[in-house]
């Protein structure tokens, strides 16, 4: 079917729903960050398959929304179907909301799927259609015509995360919430969530790829745990487990109706940001509930890593960095020998170190593996059959991460390939420096994102350069790479806490010429308590070597190489014993202290 | 009169008025930071004399609250009064809205002076008594009490702020003022801050101590701007200039029935923080009027300074650099022939430079001249019959400014008056690297306080040391030299642009030990404009030299000697032509490059 034959049948549904516009969004039931195919609708409806992008039609008309990082992308795909494509942000294009309020007039209706419809968002067309009489119907118009080629639902099996590995039991987490929720003026919270269900439950799956997501609710009241997910997909193990934490299972595809039929009156904290409007809905309609607006507040526990958790993820990041040292020794010996090697062979040879090693379950995203100018692109992904060769100059830049059943890790790390240029060589520089001032940073109880990311950042703006991103995010623990809700950006003001892992990524990206990233994960320790207050700092639990031979040493001031070494003898310490000789005489020399 | 008697006319008064309770506030109609006398009246009822505290009155009991700057101080002033002292933060002690809202019942009313009680407070105040019938009522019960003694109200005469050093006439400033109240979504505004009102009308007198201040309230309309000040202060000159720039004069006290009375339909903007709560009120309830709250619209206008107020406040500077050099000269002069100088001696040498100066009308502050110890009191002031003399050893702590016709200076320096401890030394170089650390940011547009304070702060946090209190603030031209809206703390969002002026002024304090401050004013100028965005940076104007000889050179980088190597050459370039060839030898000397 063409993206005109698909419209056409979902006009016939509008018609038969009498709705005179369809809002069609990115997004599923749980505000997902990466999106499973099943709800990947927009992009069957009109063909344009980037990340973000959401559509409205008419009975006359159909238009797709989208930013500038595919707008190139988007007109390609959409050539050939009716669909215009709105190039977000640019002068003289209407808002999504400007578009429809234009659009439909008194006695109209709009539909949309309220339970993948951000809450929000459904909050801000009733305020635009405040006095003009248009509906907003919620109705599921793509179910019925996407029916032979839609992806299931995800249903992987799913298993517990034992205790060993998370330092505290889902009876135990369950109770903090509770008292958390108290501290925020309600006793019930509806979970949507999925790396805070699973965290919360000890419970893992595969829902998502790279990300161990267990598709599922999880209704919390003072007295009760409901798991939201379809039995099948629970083996004995995980039943009982559930079971022995109090914690009880309902059909996913019930939580509706059991929050719209709840008659235990209960103060339900609500995330707007995580709602979907008809969950949102359900909870504001029904009398038994007074329905409070504030922040999901399993984020901030997990963000704070227990002991358990903090051991674990050091001892998965051990295993990271036996794999890249011995992925880069080979690289070396292969491309010495004049081999032909390319940027998927890189990832290929890393993970047939990873594959063996103790608990490993996959990667914990897509890997980067970009060489020479592939590095500017700085969400580069290269294909087998669309991937560059590696020459014996320049540089390769490869960010990739793993889950363990220990812990969740992100490296990246820029390797010199051969003969670098003065620029190459001060970037690289710049970039380690960069990385450095942030690691070494102390501060007090607080601070934030907002407050520490110039001390990175900073490195790079002196030269008019800067990279545009957060200078680093959160990481779960068997969980997804990104998460919050603190970050080091310049706009977070979540305070870093002892236990919160962030990510220390500058980076240095010239289209078309050059890009270089230094990543490591950094964990909030606290420094000292004196009359002044708490001070914390931070200690790196990435154990990789950072490549020193390209480093202009004279810019490089005497702290800053004092931090590398004394983090140079931790990887050596660390790893040594996970090596045979020839590797740890390898790692020895790439770690030796810079005078 | 005792405090005691003061609280019995109050309580007949009060009962005249009908009020069970009266609140009196530290303010005064413009919220200023600097209280004039005659509206101390919560210093002259209860007899505590420091800046900060708020009373309550009821028919049996009295209170007063302060803040733990001021608890011992508080105690031993209240001795032997009624009043009871709350100690503010402290576990069990309520807050004023708390201690009102127990002491008063269904059918109480509390009294307040609205003219000089921020409207804010009424409003929590307004809040809290809801469903319980309290009344608010706004009567002046203290005028007729302090008669005799009171303060008159500051009636200094007021002069004009000549073209040349505002570079705007006060015509082009109302006009930019109007453009700005359209962007805001208003077409009026009563302006109440003073800092305001004489930067925008280009008069000045000397209302506030060390502050050209002129009390006076300006209405601006889209075709009216009446300034609200007292006639008899207003030379010929004066009223000629603001005739000539489009400005009506109406008695100071008829502000609060001109704004009741007024017909125009407009749209006034209130900025709510700077409002007294009858003026919010006369707003509010007059039906011509629509209020719309907002930020105050001169301030970041008059933040960031023209090119004209940029020339004249460099040379202010210089002015400022050449006092401190001849002051420094003599004091190490007198010191080395043992002749016996204290802290005032040093103040009332560098007075007596500064007076010849051309354009000089006196202090911006009181000066902190502070030896040793001293100086970790943060405000210490030192006055004739109570300072420390100067020994030849140990740091002398030097915070000073002055108001120039051209410009508004703030400086401090730490001088080393003999030999030091290695704790003195290494402050003294942690300080200076915070210092430089901060005067060599490199930042992007739309950076803030929020984001930069740490750059020099966590040179000190990593020794578990912090100076309570931002790294810096706005200074006015000709004006408080303490201006917003900007400012360097950890928490203040407001963007830094170019022309406006930020102290680097971060210390270290250590009670009954050492205090160590160097502070320059910095000026936020373009850096570069690259692909990535626009880039700013710093640009210091203070010319004053930096004592070098506290020095350890080996904690000092190569980048932060080149800094201060390239500041010092600038003091001597910007110095010497105004110093005879003696100053300029020892000049030279105080600025040699450090290898």
């Amino acid at each position: 079917m063409t993206a005109n034959e698909k419209l056409a049948l979902l006009r016939g549904k509008m018609k038969e729903a009498g709705v005179q516009a369809y809002y069609i969004p990115s997004s599923d039931p749980h505000m997902s960050e990466y999106l499973p195919d099943h709800w990947r609708s927009r992009a069957w409806l009109s063909g344009f398959s980037g990340s973000a992008g959401v559509m409205v039609v008419t009975e006359t008309e159909s238009a797709l929304w989208t930013d500038g990082r595919y707008f190139i992308q988007a007109a390609r795909q959409l050539e050939g179907s009716e669909i215009v494509l709105q190039r977000m942000k640019e002068p003289g294009v209407p808002t999504v909301i400007e578009y429809l309020t234009d659009r439909l007039s008194a006695g109209d209706a709009l539909g949309l799927d309220g339970m993948i419809t951000p809450a929000a968002f459904v909050g801000e067309l009733e305020k635009a259609f405040e006095g003009k009489e248009v509906a907003i119907r919620t109705v599921d118009l793509i179910s019925p015509i996407w029916t032979g080629d839609r992806p299931p639902m995800p249903a992987t099996q799913a298993f517990v995360h034992p205790l060993e590995y998370t330092g505290a039991s889902a009876a135990e987490k369950l109770n903090q919430l509770r008292k958390k929720l108290g501290d925020q003026g309600a006793d019930a919270i509806l979970l949507t969530r999925l790396d805070s269900i699973v965290w919360l439950l000890n419970v893992r799956a595969a829902d998502i790829s790279y990300t161990p997501a267990l598709l599922s609710f999880c209704l919390v009241t003072p007295d009760q745990a409901v798991l939201y997910t379809n039995e099948s997909r629970l083996p004995q193990e995980v039943l009982e487990h559930l079971k022995d934490n109090g914690v009880a299972v309902a059909p996913y595809g019930r939580v509706l109706e059991d929050v719209e039929g709840l008659r235990q009156p209960l103060t339900m904290l609500c995330p707007l940001e995580d709602m979907s409007y008809s969950l949102y809905a359900a909870m504001t309609g029904n009398d038994a509930l007074t329905v409070v607006e504030g922040a999901e507040p399993v984020q901030p526990i997990k963000a704070c890593k227990n002991p358990t958790e903090v051991a674990c993820l050091k001892k998965a990041h051990i295993k990271e960095g036996v794999a890249m040292v011995r992925m880069e020794m080979e690289l070396e010996r292969r491309m010495a020998a004049g081999e032909t090697l390319n940027e998927c062979d890189v990832h290929d040879i890393l993970n047939s170190y990873r594959e063996p090693l103790p608990l490993f379950l996959g990667e914990s995203f897509s890997c980067i593996s970009a060489y020479g100018a592939n590095a500017a692109m700085m969400h580069y992904s290269p294909a087998p059959d669309n991937c560059a060769v590696l020459e014996p100059r320049g540089l390769l830049l490869l960010d990739t991460g793993s889950q363990f059943l220990d812990g969740t890790t992100d490296t990246t790390r820029t390797y010199q390939m051969g003969p670098l240029t003065d620029e190459e060589r001060r970037y690289y520089t710049y970039v380690l420096k960069a990385n450095i001032a942030l690691a070494r940073g102390v501060f007090m109880k607080g601070c934030s994102g907002a407050n520490l990311d110039i001390l990175a950042r900073n490195q790079v703006w002196r030269y008019g350069i800067d990279y545009r991103c957060g200078t680093g995010h959160g990481v779960g623990h068997l969980g997804g790479v990104h998460e919050g809700p603190h970050s080091m950006r310049l706009t977070n003001t979540v305070p870093l806490e002892p236990g919160m892992i962030v990510t220390d990524e500058p980076g240095i990206y010239e289209e078309g010429l050059v890009g270089i990233r230094i990543e490591n994960e950094l964990l909030v320790v606290p420094a000292c308590s004196t009359e002044y207050g708490e001070f914390y700092r931070f200690e790196p639990v990435t154990r990789c070597p950072i490549d020193t031979r390209p480093l202009v040493r004279e810019l490089m001031t005497f702290e800053e190489l004092e931090w590398l070494n004394a983090f140079h003898e931790k990887v050596y310490e660390d790893l040594k014993d996970h090596l045979n000789p020839q590797e740890q005489a390898w790692l020895r020399q790439k770690t030796l202290p810079i005078a």
